[in-house]
């Protein structure tokens, strides 16, 4: 019987074979093995991003190159380590490879072995620093630590109808304006081309405002000052739809209402009516 | 009978005439010709934004001239086509000439045939580049195929007196600033007129920065703070107006009146009139 | 009798002494004469505005000095006599002197004058600039004819507590800033006092930017990069201020509950019990 | 017995020894010297930063040398003396010792006191300047006399762990936003290093713009488009947070309690449990 083998298997950890005892430390967090694992992998992971960064400073990497160098393939050895030992330890090993952590995990270690092959060759120099760079996306791996998380993305999902639509107006609003910023200012104030104006209107109406480019002429001026108000109203409709969308879910009251009373607003969670106490479908 | 036409017309659609026809494939998206010609239409409006933008690049214009001017024609054309098939399908041409979307569309085709008759003068290159920019208005066509903004346009319409009165206290708080600005600051920081000023303190409140005009003097830079603040603190208002417009809807008032009194805005469960006490049905 | 009097004033308009007559044009706005002269007001004032600008710009005024000279003479003529017109027309002269817009009135007209008698003295041309800039404040004239403006008022006088809190501590925290970043950056790299660094720090946290003083060292533009992050999630709470407070507004519920029934939850407005029909008290 | 202890306490004040009457002038806000002592103690605060202020702009400096040194010496023996009345005056000398605001008062004096110390020692003179600079925390003192800033730190309270996960995404898009654009970009450009475009991300994605760094590419540009338009819906989402914890208070739901399943978050009309239809009292 199921409930006759599974009972012993909670009660006594020690007749679980390796794979089971592995995939409880990798998979799992609920044991101490378990959680030394997930807190060792988050500090590989982020010493992992700091050197990346640490390499890209000039200054840093012409004195500690031999540093960086070394302690980059301790972390891809450790992280090649842990991604066969994932492959193990999982019975259905393919689920796991193709899974978008899957398949970070593995471009986490991949660009590093693969400048070992290549670095003979001084012309694929470039390609090589696109490469490396790739494993910054390591960061990505620190999510699976976060499971707060959840609540915002579903925000972000409900009201993602309404944001699209919105962001579709912004670039409209901003393709017709950097048109005529375009035609207006010309390519002696900056603005050389279409595109290039089209960035400009999205900096200004977003209210970034680098001021690399921007506007000489009086009409320019004039034209800019308007788009920059409509932009300062108009900002408040993507926080409106979230908000919205956010206090909406504090509120947990369906439209159901009761059978015998016809009373509507319960809890989403109710089963018995809060007017008469009848039992809710 | 009226009953005994219009059901043939709706079982058997071989019946009608080729202008009933084309009205459904170009104003209906029902049926699988309509939706191609929607979709067809779509990339029409992006392949044609894309070519005005290339277009203004200007190395991309020296080595693609022949190319970008050749689908510009072609793609008028297909405009051209659609525009007067629209005409020809519709039962009364005048409303749909002079509907929003009928003056764009004719917008859209207008601008290359001018520049065909006019290319022979050299000296009216600019008012060319002008018209050529008209195309860029065709994005508005877009519009015509997103339901869902719908919702968005209302919001907005419903605060709109309320951002109007906003967006004024701004404009007065802009004109004063600028005032100011411009005599603490003067011409030797930028501060060359009024105008210019006001430009900068709209810039400034909301929170847009260029920097290409920002105050040097310590009393300027001490105003420009306070400023930034109040611009920092007044910035909650549209948003809290759109915001609180948008969860109105959450807010459990009906549009149910008394038949008493005639009152309206009861809240969703509400069983007897608040005004008069009568029995709501 | 008082109510014999009133009634023919009421029905018989030509029975009024001129007085009483010029307060219904100048001071209320429901005759066809009052709307003329609200009218012709708000475009003395715009056409005011536009032309203190239009003095400002070097170029114009060069070229239009004359035009600019006698418009401005005739356009203060006209609000020195509204402004009699107003004193005469009311009972208590003293109390529209002294009122906001009584004196706003007067600030219209004063400055030309005193530009008058002082023409003579080269030396004074700067308080001369000055003064003349006070013509500026006559937008505040136009409010005046903004109804709506009221509700705005309100929230931001309910809110007016939790935001000056709040204004405390971006300012407390933009004094600290100011203070490490004057220490970390020093003078070298912009931040020459710390006044100066403190208006750096106001904006930035306020997300505007100009970029005339920016952090130049790696650990100034690191902890920059954590203000700028900080003051991101913080522009929320003004904005969660307002919005909850115009949110309020909308809800007409109160707290008052039925004697019969005890039902809470009540439009502020009701008269009877929503539940069971119940006078409420 | 306590009670006929007390009631003397409470109506003989001139039975207090010279302890108790201290505590409660310094430690107490409501007899008029312990209001005066507030009022004196907030004004030498003030005074105390627009010392700090004025010292670090160099001109003033050097003519009032003599003056700033000597209004700090009297300021920060005034604060001496507050900090030994303050530890004279409490029970437990310890617990105000080490509180948050003991640490503040200390730190408040000390440096003055270090600087007389080190005055001979010319090299330590930048050490001196950040011991100097410390005296700023003191506006850290005038948080003491806010009360309304309860209800804010509540509303962060409550929404702390959702910000957190907030700033982490957006530190998550900045890192490898940052890197991508110094690959794309180049030190050319002045992407010198992976820190550096990380700085550049965070400044653009909050909408700051300083444009001391600003992509020049055609690619680049279109890249920093994307993310500013994302960084342009995303703001909405702290927003979002803070409005809905605000307006939670506006919910309807009661901490009431069923008395037979312990379930709790019924709303305010509920007459029975929504989850075992039990009758609530």
């Amino acid at each position: 019987m199921l409930q006759s083998i599974q009972k012993p298997y909670l009660l006594n950890k020690k007749t679980l074979n390796w794979r089971e005892k592995l995939h409880e430390v990798i998979y799992e967090a609920d044991t101490p093995a378990g959680k030394l694992f997930d807190i060792v992998l988050l500090f590989a992971i982020l010493a992992s991003i700091i050197l990346v960064m640490l390499e890209s400073v000039e200054d840093f990497d012409n004195k500690h190159h031999d540093f960086l160098y070394i302690s980059e393939w301790i972390i891809t050895i450790f992280f090649s380590i842990e991604y066969i030992l994932r492959i193990i330890s999982i019975k259905k090993p393919t689920k796991y490879i193709f899974s978008f952590y899957g398949i970070i995990d593995l471009l986490s270690t991949i660009p590093m072995y693969l400048t070992f092959f290549f670095v003979g060759t001084h012309s694929s120099l470039i390609a090589l620093r696109a490469l490396r760079l790739l494993r910054v996306f390591r960061i990505l791996k620190v999510s699976r630590y976060i499971g707060e998380s959840n609540q915002l993305i579903k925000a972000l999902n409900a009201s993602k109808a309404k944001i699209g639509v919105f962001l579709y107006f912004v670039l409209i609003i901003c393709i017709i304006l950097g048109s005529v910023m375009y035609f207006i200012e010309g390519a002696d104030n900056g603005f050389t081309s279409i595109p290039r104006s089209i960035y400009w209107s999205i900096v200004t109406l977003t209210t970034v405002g680098y001021g690399d480019i921007a506007p000489q002429t009086a009409l320019g001026q004039f034209i800019a000052s308007i788009t920059v108000i409509i932009g300062y109203a108009i900002i408040a409709i993507p926080t409106g739809i979230v908000s919205s969308e956010m206090t909406k879910k504090e509120v947990h009251l369906n439209t159901q209402s009761c059978s015998n009373c016809s009373y509507s607003g319960h809890k989403d969670d109710a089963e018995f009516c809060y007017h008469c106490g009848t039992k809710l479908n």
